[in-house]
């Protein structure tokens, strides 16, 4: 029988280990509160006090954290998963963090002879509590047809996006796409509300068409009543922003638009919205078109 | 039994007054291009030679040309609508135009007596053959009423939006969405491709959750295919973002997302893609991310 470790039970991260419950093996996990793991305690998981631990328990380990430098300092930190590496070790990290250092956090596993897989998630934390999210999965193709049935557990929509780091690559396509079609439905709305539209029967009218999305069918209408309670908080936006940017620097691409929603989202963190839902643009935007 | 009439019978006018015939009410038609009046001769309908003529004949009047000057033209010109306008008439305005002037247009025709509906579509092509446009209404509510059942032999979604130019402004916002949206799709794939993503996978993975959208499903195929036969033109695209920006700058609107669109579009149109669908942006934008 296979062990699982999971590393990382943040809001994200604690709905997936809880997921993985689901597949009925013993289950390891660490997390820097150790507080967060009570409900996987009672319900069976075993608590490890390093990374390390984690690993050297474990035939396969999930991760998810925030950024890069925590999934470097989770695998080759002191007490890191990389310590505790050898071969058959299957790493899953569901971190969205830079493209490049997942190709070399894999290269640093695989010397180890264990394999490090990228499979960010989207979704937002009510894909991770009902097991709906999707999971873009980059690297060894015969290590993501052993953990796929795993992945099922905790997502609906699992793709093999090519080598170490595609999952990543994938994800950021992704969060190009959400932050500049959020940035069409803000400019959209603030140009209808400046202009005296009634802004429900807009959104009615419009999302079945050309100009629908999901994020103007499910982020509109809370932009219309000043909602902003976080599905996917401004600060973890700039960060995959960052992100984005920096790896489109890395390829020399040019990305005129999504560098704009960055500086767009810079104002709203300014302006004290970076706790708030990524919805919490629409005020930047609604002020900038009614300066005066 | 009321007459009805069509003035302005292109690629959209043409098909939505074969859609108006299911009435089986009179029919005058007038347009520049006698020839493409024939079809609609063939099925019963008469051709009158200027607009004045036509409106002289029938108590509800469609129009579908291009731009502002061209309905200012076949409702104030020598020989326009104007010149027959009186109690009772309602005249119906299919085109996208400026809401301002819109506004002036109902001013005039009020004079005499007569309602202009503003009444703008979106569907393309496929929507005004099959009758499922949907068309955004402004101006008075009752004569709204009076012309919906026949506003129903064309479109599938029908709203009334407000008073006069509030269907040019529901439209206008449909148009910042579809052009900014369009744009995210762009730089998304322009991304994954500089970054050799399977671009086809990409599409499926993404589509169904927060990234997803009409411009993504419908466009991002056509764009990995090199597919640029027009649904909707970039010429068209253009002067509708001339539109938004004017009526922008009336209503001292900022919207710098739509205007940075307006500016790759032009770089579309210069790169000669002006007669090509929206989709040819993405030509403009992979160039763009790969200058060398």
């Amino acid at each position: 029988m296979q062990t699982l470790g999971f590393i990382g039970l943040g809001i994200m991260g604690g709905h997936m280990a809880c997921r993985l419950l689901e597949a009925r093996l013993p289950l390891v996990v660490h997390t820097r509160t150790r507080s967060k793991a009570s409900r996987l305690l009672a319900r069976g998981a075993r608590y490890a006090a390093t990374p390390r631990e984690v690993a050297a328990q474990c035939d396969m380990v999930f991760i998810c954290v925030t950024d890069t430098p925590d999934v470097v300092s989770v695998i080759t930190g002191e007490d890191g998963i990389l310590a505790a590496a050898r071969s058959g070790l299957v790493v899953v990290d569901h971190s969205t963090i830079s493209p490049s250092a997942t190709r070399e956090l894999a290269d640093e596993l695989a010397v180890r002879g264990a394999i490090l897989l990228d499979a960010p998630v989207s979704g937002g934390e009510s894909g991770a509590k009902n097991g709906t999210l999707s999971i873009m999965v980059g690297g060894d193709k015969s290590a993501f047809e052993r953990v796929e049935p795993l992945l099922r557990k905790m997502g609906a929509t699992i793709t093999h996006c090519g080598p170490s780091g595609y999952g990543q690559l994938t994800k950021l396509v992704n969060q190009i796409l959400v932050s500049v079609t959020n940035l069409a439905v803000c400019e959209a709305l603030a140009f209808a509300k400046k202009n005296n539209l009634d802004l429900e029967r807009t959104i009615a009218a419009l999302s079945a068409g050309a100009a629908g999305s999901w994020q103007l069918s499910n982020l509109g209408p809370k932009m219309i009543e000043g909602d902003f309670r976080p599905g996917f908080m401004v600060n973890l936006q700039q960060k995959d922003l960052r992100l984005i940017l920096q790896a489109a620097e890395e390829s020399n691409t040019s990305l005129p638009t999504t560098s704009l929603a960055h500086q767009l989202f810079t104002a709203a963190q300014a302006a004290g919205h970076g706790k708030d839902g990524t919805q919490a643009l629409f005020t930047v935007i609604e002020k900038l078109a009614s300066l005066h």
